[in-house]
Parts: C-alpha cells; sequence; structure tokens
C-alpha cells in the first residue's frame, strides 16, 4: 500500500491559492480553484489536480491564450426558463463549473430538472467535484465536457478525432450509503498521462486501449498513435455525445481543439454541459411496502449487492480515501507529490508543503 | 448476405394489429404498438419486435398481469413545470412511451428541458423508436427503461440483480446526415436472445460477456449463470443509473422484477425516463466562421470521419435498412421470420404475411 503523508489542507490551498494568483487569476477563480483541488485531493484523485490544473492552463490556459483571468461569464438570452446557455469568455473552469452547477439546482428546484450550457469554456478539470457537491445538497447531477486534445479514433476508424471526453453523474445516496453514487468516467478505456507513465516505467498498457499509426491494436506505449473508446461502439457512442452536444451549444472541430493557430477562423476553446434534477419530480409518491423514496432507494442498492460481496458501488473507493483524509485531519500526499510541491512553493517563494 | 422477402407493410399491420387485439388490446394500444413493430422492422432492427412483443406480453404481460389492456395513464401532481411523473397503471409500454415523448416534446419546446418519469409500466420494447420520433421533429432525445429480468451481474459480482438496462440517446441530425444519429443498446455486452441462439447453434459467445455459477468467465452458453455488463465498471455504472432512477420514480427491487409470486408485497413493473432537449435551448449563437448551428454540426460530424473512412455513424446501420425497406416498398422479412407470422397468422384464423 502506497505511504501517504498528511499535510493540513490549509497548507495545500495557500500553496496552491499563490500558485494561482501568480498566474493572474483573480479571487473569486482562486477560491473555487482551490476549493475543487482540495476535494479532488481529499478523495484521492491522482495525477493531483493541482499540478494538472498548472500544467493545463500553462500549455492550453492562460499562458495560450485557452483561458483568460478575471474573464466575466455573459448569460446568452434565451427565451427557455429551465435552460441557460454561458458564454464563459474563457474564464477559469472550475469558477464557472460550480456557479454552473447551482444554478442549475435553482433551476431543478423550481422546474424539476434545469440544464446549463457553456460555451467557451476553459478545461474544468473534475466534473466529478461539481455533481458531488449537487448530490451532497439532494440533487441528482450529470455533466459532461470536450477535452482539450483529440486522442480516441472513432471505433472503426484510426486517426483521433475525438476528446477523451468524460461523463459524471452523481446521486444523492449519502443519507442511504454515506456517500454519494458516483459514475465518472473518460469515454476511452485509458488517457494519455497512463501512456506517458507506462513509457517512464517500462509497463505494457491494457489490451484494447490504443492502436498504432497503422490502426493495429497496441499494447507498446511507444507506439501509440490514437487511444481506443471503451466497449468498442459503445463507448464511442458516448464520447460522440460530448462532440454532438458541443456543436449544438457552440463547440467547434474537435481536431483542432486546443490547436488555434492551425486555424484561427475556428473556435478551440471546451464546451460544458451540466443537468440537475430535483428527486421529488422524478417520485411517483408509490413505493412498495409505503416505503418513502429514500427507503426505497436504501432497498434498491441492497438488493443489488445482495449476494454480490465483492461488488462495489461506484463512489465507494472516493469515500473511502476521504474518510482517511478526515481521519488523518489533512490531505494525504505521496512522496513523489510534495517533492513536486515543494519545488513549485521554492519556485513561488513560499513555505514548502511538507518537510521532513 | 441475407435474403429478406418484402411484405407490404399494411399486411404486416394488418396481422400484428389482429394479434395484439385478441390479446384484449385497445384500439389506442393496438396503434402505437403496430407503428413500433413497423418501424422496428423497416429498420432492421431483430429479432422482430411484433414477435418479441407477444412473448413478452405471455410470460410478463397481459398474461400475468404485469400488463393491463385498457388502462388509463394518471399523471401524478406536482410543483414541477417541466417535469411530469406519471402512473401507467400498466398500460401496454408502446401506447405510454409514444404519448411520453410527445408530451417531453411540449415540455422542451416551452422549458428547454423536459422529463418524464413512468412508473408502473409494462416493457417498451424499443427505445430507438421513441427518441428517433423525436429526433425526426427536430429534438434531442434520450430515454432509458428497466428491463423485465435481473440477468446481469454487478462488476465483481456473481449474482444476477440488474436488468440489461437499455439507454437510447438520439439527435436531430437528419438535415446533416439523412438520419438521425442513434445511440441505443443495452448494458450488459449481449442479451440472453443471443445466449439462446448460441446454445441452438452451438456457437461460443463472445468474450467477457458472461460468468458461469461459479463466477468464471464463460464463453460457453449452456454455462451461462450471469451476463456481464459492457466496458466492466463503466457499464456496469450505467446499468446502475437505471435502477437508481427507476428507485427514485417508485421501482422496487430488481431481483424480484417480474417475479411478483416471490413476493407479493413488492411492486415487479418497470419505469421509463424520457428527456427532451430542444436544440436552440443549447445555443450560444455563436459558432466559428459565423455558421449556422446546422452548418457547425455538420462540420463537427465531417471532422470527426475525415481521415476515417471505416468509421461509421451509430444510426447508419438502421438508416441503410430502412433505406432498403423503403426502396423494396414494404418490410423486410427473413424466410424463419415469414414463417412465424404465418403460424401466428394461421392461430388467429389471419390470412398468412406471405405465400410464395
Amino acid at each position: 500500500m502506497t505511504d501517504f503523508i498528511p499535510v493540513p489542507r490549509r497548507k495545500h490551498d495557500a500553496l496552491v491559492a499563490a500558485a494561482f494568483l501568480r498566474r493572474g487569476f483573480q479571487a473569486d477563480e482562486v477560491a473555487p480553484a482551490v476549493f475543487l483541488c482540495a476535494e479532488a485531493a481529499r478523495h484521492g484523485v491522482r495525477p493531483h489536480i493541482a499540478l494538472r490544473a498548472l500544467f493545463t492552463d500553462h500549455y492550453f490556459g492562460s499562458a495560450t491564450g485557452g483561458c483568460v483571468p478575471g474573464a466575466e461569464v455573459e448569460v446568452v438570452p434565451s427565451r427557455f426558463p429551465s435552460s441557460e446557455v454561458w458564454n464563459a469568455n474563457k474564464k477559469f473552469g472550475p469558477a464557472v463549473a460550480y456557479r454552473a452547477i447551482d444554478r442549475a439546482i435553482e433551476l431543478a428546484d423550481k422546474y424539476g430538472i434545469g440544464q446549463i450550457a457553456v460555451d467557451n469554456a476553459s478545461p474544468y478539470l473534475w466534473g466529478a467535484g461539481y455533481v458531488m457537491a449537487a448530490a451532497e445538497r439532494g440533487f441528482i447531477a450529470y455533466t459532461q465536457a470536450t477535452s482539450p486534445l483529440a486522442e480516441v479514433a472513432p471505433f472503426g476508424g484510426n486517426r483521433p478525432t475525438l476528446g477523451t471526453n468524460p461523463h459524471s453523474w452523481a446521486f444523492p445516496t449519502s443519507p442511504a450509503l454515506g456517500f454519494p453514487l458516483l459514475v465518472d468516467w473518460i469515454t476511452s478505456n485509458i488517457d494519455m498521462h497512463r501512456v506517458e507513465t507506462a513509457r517512464r516505467t517500462g509497463k505494457s498498457l491494457p489490451p484494447d486501449s490504443a492502436i498504432d499509426a497503422n490502426g493495429q491494436v497496441t499494447t507498446d506505449p511507444h507506439r501509440v498513435h490514437a487511444l481506443l473508446p471503451f466497449g468498442t461502439h459503445k463507448g464511442y457512442g458516448l464520447s460522440l455525445i460530448n462532440e454532438l452536444l458541443a456543436s449544438f451549444i457552440g463547440g467547434s472541430l474537435p481536431s483542432l481543439r486546443s490547436r488555434l493557430t492551425e486555424n484561427p477562423k475556428e473556435k478551440n476553446t471546451a464546451t460544458f454541459f451540466f443537468q440537475v434534477i430535483h428527486p421529488e419530480a422524478l417520485s411517483s409518491s408509490n413505493f412498495a411496502n409505503g416505503r418513502s423514496q429514500l427507503d426505497n432507494l436504501k432497498h434498491v442498492l441492497a438488493d443489488i449487492l445482495r449476494g454480490n460481496p465483492d461488488a462495489t458501488i461506484p463512489g465507494q473507493l472516493e469515500a473511502d480515501f476521504r474518510f482517511r483524509s478526515d481521519e488523518a485531519d489533512g490531505l494525504l500526499f505521496t512522496r513523489g507529490e510534495i517533492d513536486d510541491f515543494n519545488k513549485l512553493a521554492e519556485s513561488l517563494g513560499q513555505p514548502p508543503l511538507h518537510e521532513d
């Protein structure tokens, strides 16, 4: 088992805030981004979101015009009361996404279901964070976004023209399970981070995860030309859904996304889609044995797991890590992560995250 | 290539209507069910929906109390304007589902997005039919339902406690592609019909599709104890979503569904969920190169397929078969299907579907 080093959350937050402030982000952007990074660390998400966010911002973000610190979100006029479309004007993704999920909750509370489509977005980094926040408040939430780069080939194709396009659903199951049930994954089998790690460590890739330049399936990380959708045509269909919604919202050609210099007349930004449902808006008020909706949920989950002691509920791993973090009264990092954070701290003239 | 025999649609419709009328269904139920069966045949869906519907009705439907001919749908009072919950009172699934998709379109037209949750439902047989109907009218549509029987084990488990739980999405892409883009599949790798066919024909199952009584993966159709979700934990998560929504709507224990005699206090009916989005409710009105939303959709789809001549768009196969059917000016059946229909016709005292 990996050894983790506990770090007080306030020390993590101070360092990550300093890094985002140095990149020019404003207080209203830094606070939600720091919160997202801390929550991701608390739930054991690796690689660490803060380090990934800085990397992303360097290559696709404020350093290259893909993200604009201090930008203002515009709500696009619309005749549809339970839907909103926002022009994010490339504002920092986490700041836009937390605000969007809050607004979608307000719409769901009023209309039963609400949706927010966001154009001109910069990456939101961890969709699970936003839908779990809604689930903790008692709502069913879903989000999807287009990924920065086209790295995945369509089922049957060779050329990568799709993002790893994630989907995240969360359900208000905390009163039943102790944590939100979370279905959260990318639509390829693996991501490029996994390929890079395999290259560094000399490992093979899982089967059916990537193809080489000739379109042949390969497990050699050095021969990867494109990633494959998970579950053949089914994962491909789910990945297409992100590109389709993006095309209706305002997204442009996926093969050029984040590569504006190749065709400056195209847009190169991401899109987000958020949807929130009020559980009462689904209820027939007629549950077996006179149960409440919550009690019915508990019985259904217990029925699915009965006789299946080795099956897990999605979200359990994240909840277990969250429990460990809370027990340690801090955030848990590996030695390598601490080293990376300490290097970051030094470059910013900040105190190290942790000293032995 | 399979030889197909063209049959005038009116002959198919007359025979299927006679079969449903004989089972006690009313005119307002028979008409949508016949339309669904004819559309499924026109799009090449196999096994044939009409024959499957009669089988389903015999085992889980009007013959056993799972479906009640002539039942009335009740709209459950709700404070949420863009959502409705219906108690289908076990009315015939296709009649309820077409009405639900029509109502969801009305809600989407007014609010941007609309949802209909249906409790006490009997199987709707072919979710694709309803979402394609919405897509042909210019809307983005999604449906899911719980399947009659728990045949799929959770990821990591042995005991089948989940349905094959289908998801169907359709997009209004006809002006761009000539057909609605359709993402439509069950959340297991294969269904039990495929297992039965493999038993009959002495064939093996595809890998990672089923487990035996010891929880070991098997390709032997005679050893199948449970089916597996597609894409390991990802397909499992998608299957769980159906059971979760069902538990919020009014569905009961999935392991008892369609098996009421085992515990008469539980409900044994299916649930449906429909969601429709108005494309304008997603539009930022800001597409690259001054494109319209439709033109942007065309460019995005072309970009995904560029350099991928062997990739197909989901829905293409169905569209191709539809074109063949329309060219033949009828519905296309195999010799075996004609034989089954002719036997059905004889049992009903109706003229045969086709004579050589």
